[in-house]
């Protein structure tokens, strides 16, 4: 199956969708306007051996990403959670002990972000362990942020360090145990100061989810490896497999940083080099994209390597996003 | 795994709630409030194997049921469908032909409904199809209606035909083909002279979902097997296993009927037989409980029967239900 085809498929759909659909498939929410409130709304899903491994990690951390992966998709729309349904599909051999620890980690995950649990659906079945978890989210006063607003020259910038999420360091697995970045996109989005003019979650690496900037907006971009943010759990990984550290920066997925751009004045005049302790680093420029969008990286040595798309698949198609 | 015993576990949770949620867990859909606007939500999973046949069964008609399962908890909510979002899982060998057309029939049967697919997130993985469907939904004017309103005396009524719902007849498969009741329980729940007290959706069967209702209200209730409106299937169902009618009819499950309560009165004077030519049909009365919720069924020759939690589980346990 060719995910890009299908998405294509999917994406031109959206010319039927009803005025109150105002956010449609190909953001990392969809958003339905009900009364005189827009609703913003993600889905996404784990899987036992593919998201994680239920015979060798904790409940707790299982449970955790269910939620932490869709409250980073409402991070990078800069909105704010409201509440959350969840489907579990539980395999039968799971003890009643099992799926009431699962369900209780879950219920004080989502309160910790203030985004309760009000509702789902489980399922005993032959399969798998697997939680798709929906959040509600509302604008809250700044207007959602879009993937597709990036401009040629503009300065793109991600927050935190990239690569080795799935590399445990020091008891920390990033892509278990990552923080997602709701306050910071708040800051960012509600200041015109720094208001950028696209935003994603990296999710799938930074090669393939700023492709899907570049893509949104009919653009280019030139990143730099120097300038890469690069985490130590990235380096270790290079370390053990022997492969330039950069791969992993840019393509070894489920960072849940989020990538933005803004405009070179807003760059040089307001953009703080972190926010919350957490760094904001400019890695690179938006290009032209002289008819197809690509994402290049400078290597050191002067180097160009041509990075879209990328990364880490793991036969995940996000339609909404 | 207990069924009970994870939900009582999961209700348990609900007085934590914070004030926005207006319905929490234990109904047929949770509520959250934002802004000034009550948003419904439900989420419903369909899995192969479990729900439908794969290899059997159009995709069209699966596509079909993964929407009409969930519009089926909006009639029983009286609630009007604003938009849904999706999130499938793709066994490996789907080709890419059949999985845009099963996404081609959810977005044709979701506009149909005026339900708009607006998001949704896929996963190709080592497992077999499975379905997860989030509907939201608004209350437009009607309150939404509960679960838990029975009173003593209240008479119990069904929409249409009950049992065979896997039966094939004259082309017909009642749980793939059946017509969610939206405009029904609008008419039933706008009008003071017919609202119902509760209501609920029969996915389970008369029996077990009778006894949510009961639970609910801590009533119990009596039903006349004389009274019960029995499909052809179900008499074709009958027919082929030997098994009484009345089982069928109270326990295959998957009818997606109504099943509510009106005062005596309401019965009386206000209710019509049929509604859009769909029978509206009494089938017994809410007595005490006496302490335990039961579910009685009178038999033809004054036999009674404790039909309590008598019917088709196939592991489902529904938490937001």
């Amino acid at each position: 199956m060719r995910e890009f085809d299908l998405l294509r498929h999917i994406y031109d759909g959206n010319r039927g969708l009803p005025t109150r659909v105002t956010i449609p498939p190909g953001d990392d929410m969809g958003a339905v306007r009900i009364g005189d409130q827009e609703v913003l709304v993600t889905v996404d899903q784990i899987a036992d051996g593919v998201h994680f491994d239920l015979a060798t990690m904790p409940l707790e951390r299982i449970a955790r990403k269910a939620i932490t992966r869709n409250l980073s998709d409402v991070a990078a729309m800069a909105a704010v959670p409201v509440g959350a349904v969840a489907a579990a599909c539980l395999p039968g051999d799971m003890t009643q002990a099992q799926a009431t620890e699962l369900f209780d980690h879950m219920r004080r995950v989502a309160e910790q972000y203030d985004c309760p649990l009000f509702g789902g659906d489980v399922s005993v079945w032959p399969g798998r362990l697997l939680l798709s978890v929906t959040v509600l989210a509302k604008a809250d006063g700044i207007a959602p942020l879009r993937r597709n607003g990036a401009q040629v020259g503009d300065v793109i910038c991600v927050t935190g360090r990239l690569g080795g999420s799935l590399h445990e360091l020091d008891g920390h697995t990033h892509h278990l145990d990552f923080e997602p970045r709701l306050a910071i996109a708040r800051k960012l989005a509600g200041n015109a100061d720094t208001r950028p003019h696209c935003m994603i979650d990296l999710s799938d690496g930074l090669a393939r989810d700023l492709g899907h900037l570049c893509r949104a907006a009919g653009v280019s971009a030139q990143v730099q490896a120097a300038a890469l943010p690069v985490s130590s759990a990235a380096h270790r990984a290079a370390h053990a497999d022997h492969r330039d550290v950069w791969r992993h920066a840019v393509a070894d997925g489920e960072d849940y940083e989020l990538c933005f751009t803004v405009s070179p004045r807003q760059a040089e005049r307001s953009l703080p080099g972190e926010i919350d302790g957490v760094a904001i680093t400019e890695v690179g420029l938006v290009t032209p994209a002289n008819g197809d969008s690509r994402v290049m990286l400078d290597l050191l040595d002067g180097q160009k390597v041509d990075i879209t798309d990328l990364g880490w698949e793991h036969g995940q198609v996000e339609i909404g996003k």
